[in-house]
């Protein structure tokens, strides 16, 4: 499929294409598909554009893995398709391990996401994403992120069957974790184990985004490029309290008043 | 899968089952799962109900199927697979005929949906949805309805490729169309055509909501089986001057209450 350079809606359609192809071969559960519909219609409502809100979850996930002991992000399939790259820059800054960990666990799946995540990797060590980081010291950075997820050995508590598996090293022992598109259960299970979980849900409404530490309401290309960005800068003093609730209340007042906009 | 009956959500998730499998079967294109997500999202939103500004646009749609001298409903994979026995119903009741005419057109996926919608109007006929029809006039009713779609002779003007496709004896002789979940160049080029399009759409902004002469702000198996109900009754004088903006902003207006109810 060709997208015309300026249609208004390119990025979208890009990830949309990136998330078909992927399920077609064999890296996505059926569900992923239905999944990344949802956020579209999210992110359509939320006006395809990071809010201020938004900016400041990301600021403020940003600190909590750099001031972590054990940070880990978690990728399933579709946040491995669309952002694995962004995903190990991000590890590399911020001194954080990737763990791949899926829903619907399959041998299969797991094979072929590795493989691309490995692929990644080497492919983001080629370019330093800023002129501060000489390349030599940035293929170092990369080279020492670890990835978690080919011999799970441990379990969440409190999950049943495949969804409960994680791997010692990785999430079972991370203080904070950034799992960007987690599943309300998981991300209860997380919590219940002490650690600070970091998501990225464009629903502020969903049992993910009410039961995080920090939400960042947003779609997750735009959330860890920026992210990314932020983090060559290193951590920042905000001295803010973090207020969960007042983050995903500000998003909903961005889909009200987007509806009301558009409707008057 | 099996899902509790007393789960909140549990009709949503028996359609969601319904589309990954038809999916699997080889029934729907690849985009039909997100297309389907995208619905999920903004019925989540406008609380998986039907509003009373929808239940307004059904009977509007309902009584221009009654007046239509040549009624046709089109139905795509989504459609078929979720609301094609009330679309039968439907076309039995109000003298319409219908079309399988899909987007993304192969022979296979057109074989394997022609051959599910005359199992389903077989299935239809074996039971009245009113004690007011007696069930051999019923059969009869059922058996008149015309399905097209197997042997397209015509096209769509303005439109190109395959989408363009559609049966000279259904969509393109039609005067009243009603087509849920409608692409918007093609529900532009069908008004274009001088029909009057009825679409069922959950998204109030999209161009085939904002270009359709009736708009059903309403998920379509909830926007199909009302209908069955109504047109048991049959046509209604309503006298309404029909304003599809005022359904449109109305629409709006229910999401936009629906994020602030929840986030006071």
């Amino acid at each position: 499929m060709t997208i015309p350079d300026d249609h208004p809606r390119r990025k979208s359609l890009l990830s949309r294409q990136k998330i078909v192809d992927a399920q077609a071969a064999g890296l996505l559960a059926d569900s992923a598909l239905i999944a990344h519909g949802r956020g579209e219609a999210f992110d359509y409502l939320i006006g395809e554009r990071t809010t201020d809100s938004a900016k400041r979850a990301e600021r403020e996930a940003l600190n909590r893995l750099f001031r972590a002991k054990s940070p880990v992000i978690s990728m399933n399939g579709n946040t491995t398709v669309l952002a694995g790259r962004e995903a190990i820059c991000l590890a590399a800054l911020t001194g954080s391990s990737v763990e791949i960990n899926i829903f619907y666990r399959t041998d299969d799946r797991m094979r072929l996401l590795l493989a691309e995540i490995h692929r990644m990797k080497d492919y983001v060590m080629k370019k330093s994403p800023s002129d501060e980081i000489e390349l030599e010291r940035w293929k170092d950075m990369v080279k020492s992120v670890k990835i978690h997820g080919e011999n799970p050995d441990a379990k969440i508590p409190h999950l049943e069957g495949p969804r409960a598996l994680c791997c010692s090293q990785g999430i079972f022992q991370a203080d904070v974790i950034l799992v960007p598109l987690e599943d309300g259960d998981r991300c209860e299970a997380l919590v219940a184990m002490g650690k600070e979980v970091i998501v990225v849900d464009l629903n502020p409404l969903s049992r993910t985004s009410t039961t995080a530490s920090v939400t960042i309401v947003d779609e997750v290309i735009r959330a860890m490029q920026r992210m990314v960005i932020m983090a060559v800068e290193g951590p920042l003093n905000t001295d803010q309290d973090w207020d969960n609730r007042a983050a995903l209340v500000d998003a909903l007042d961005e889909i009200g008043r987007s509806t009301k906009l558009l409707s008057s």
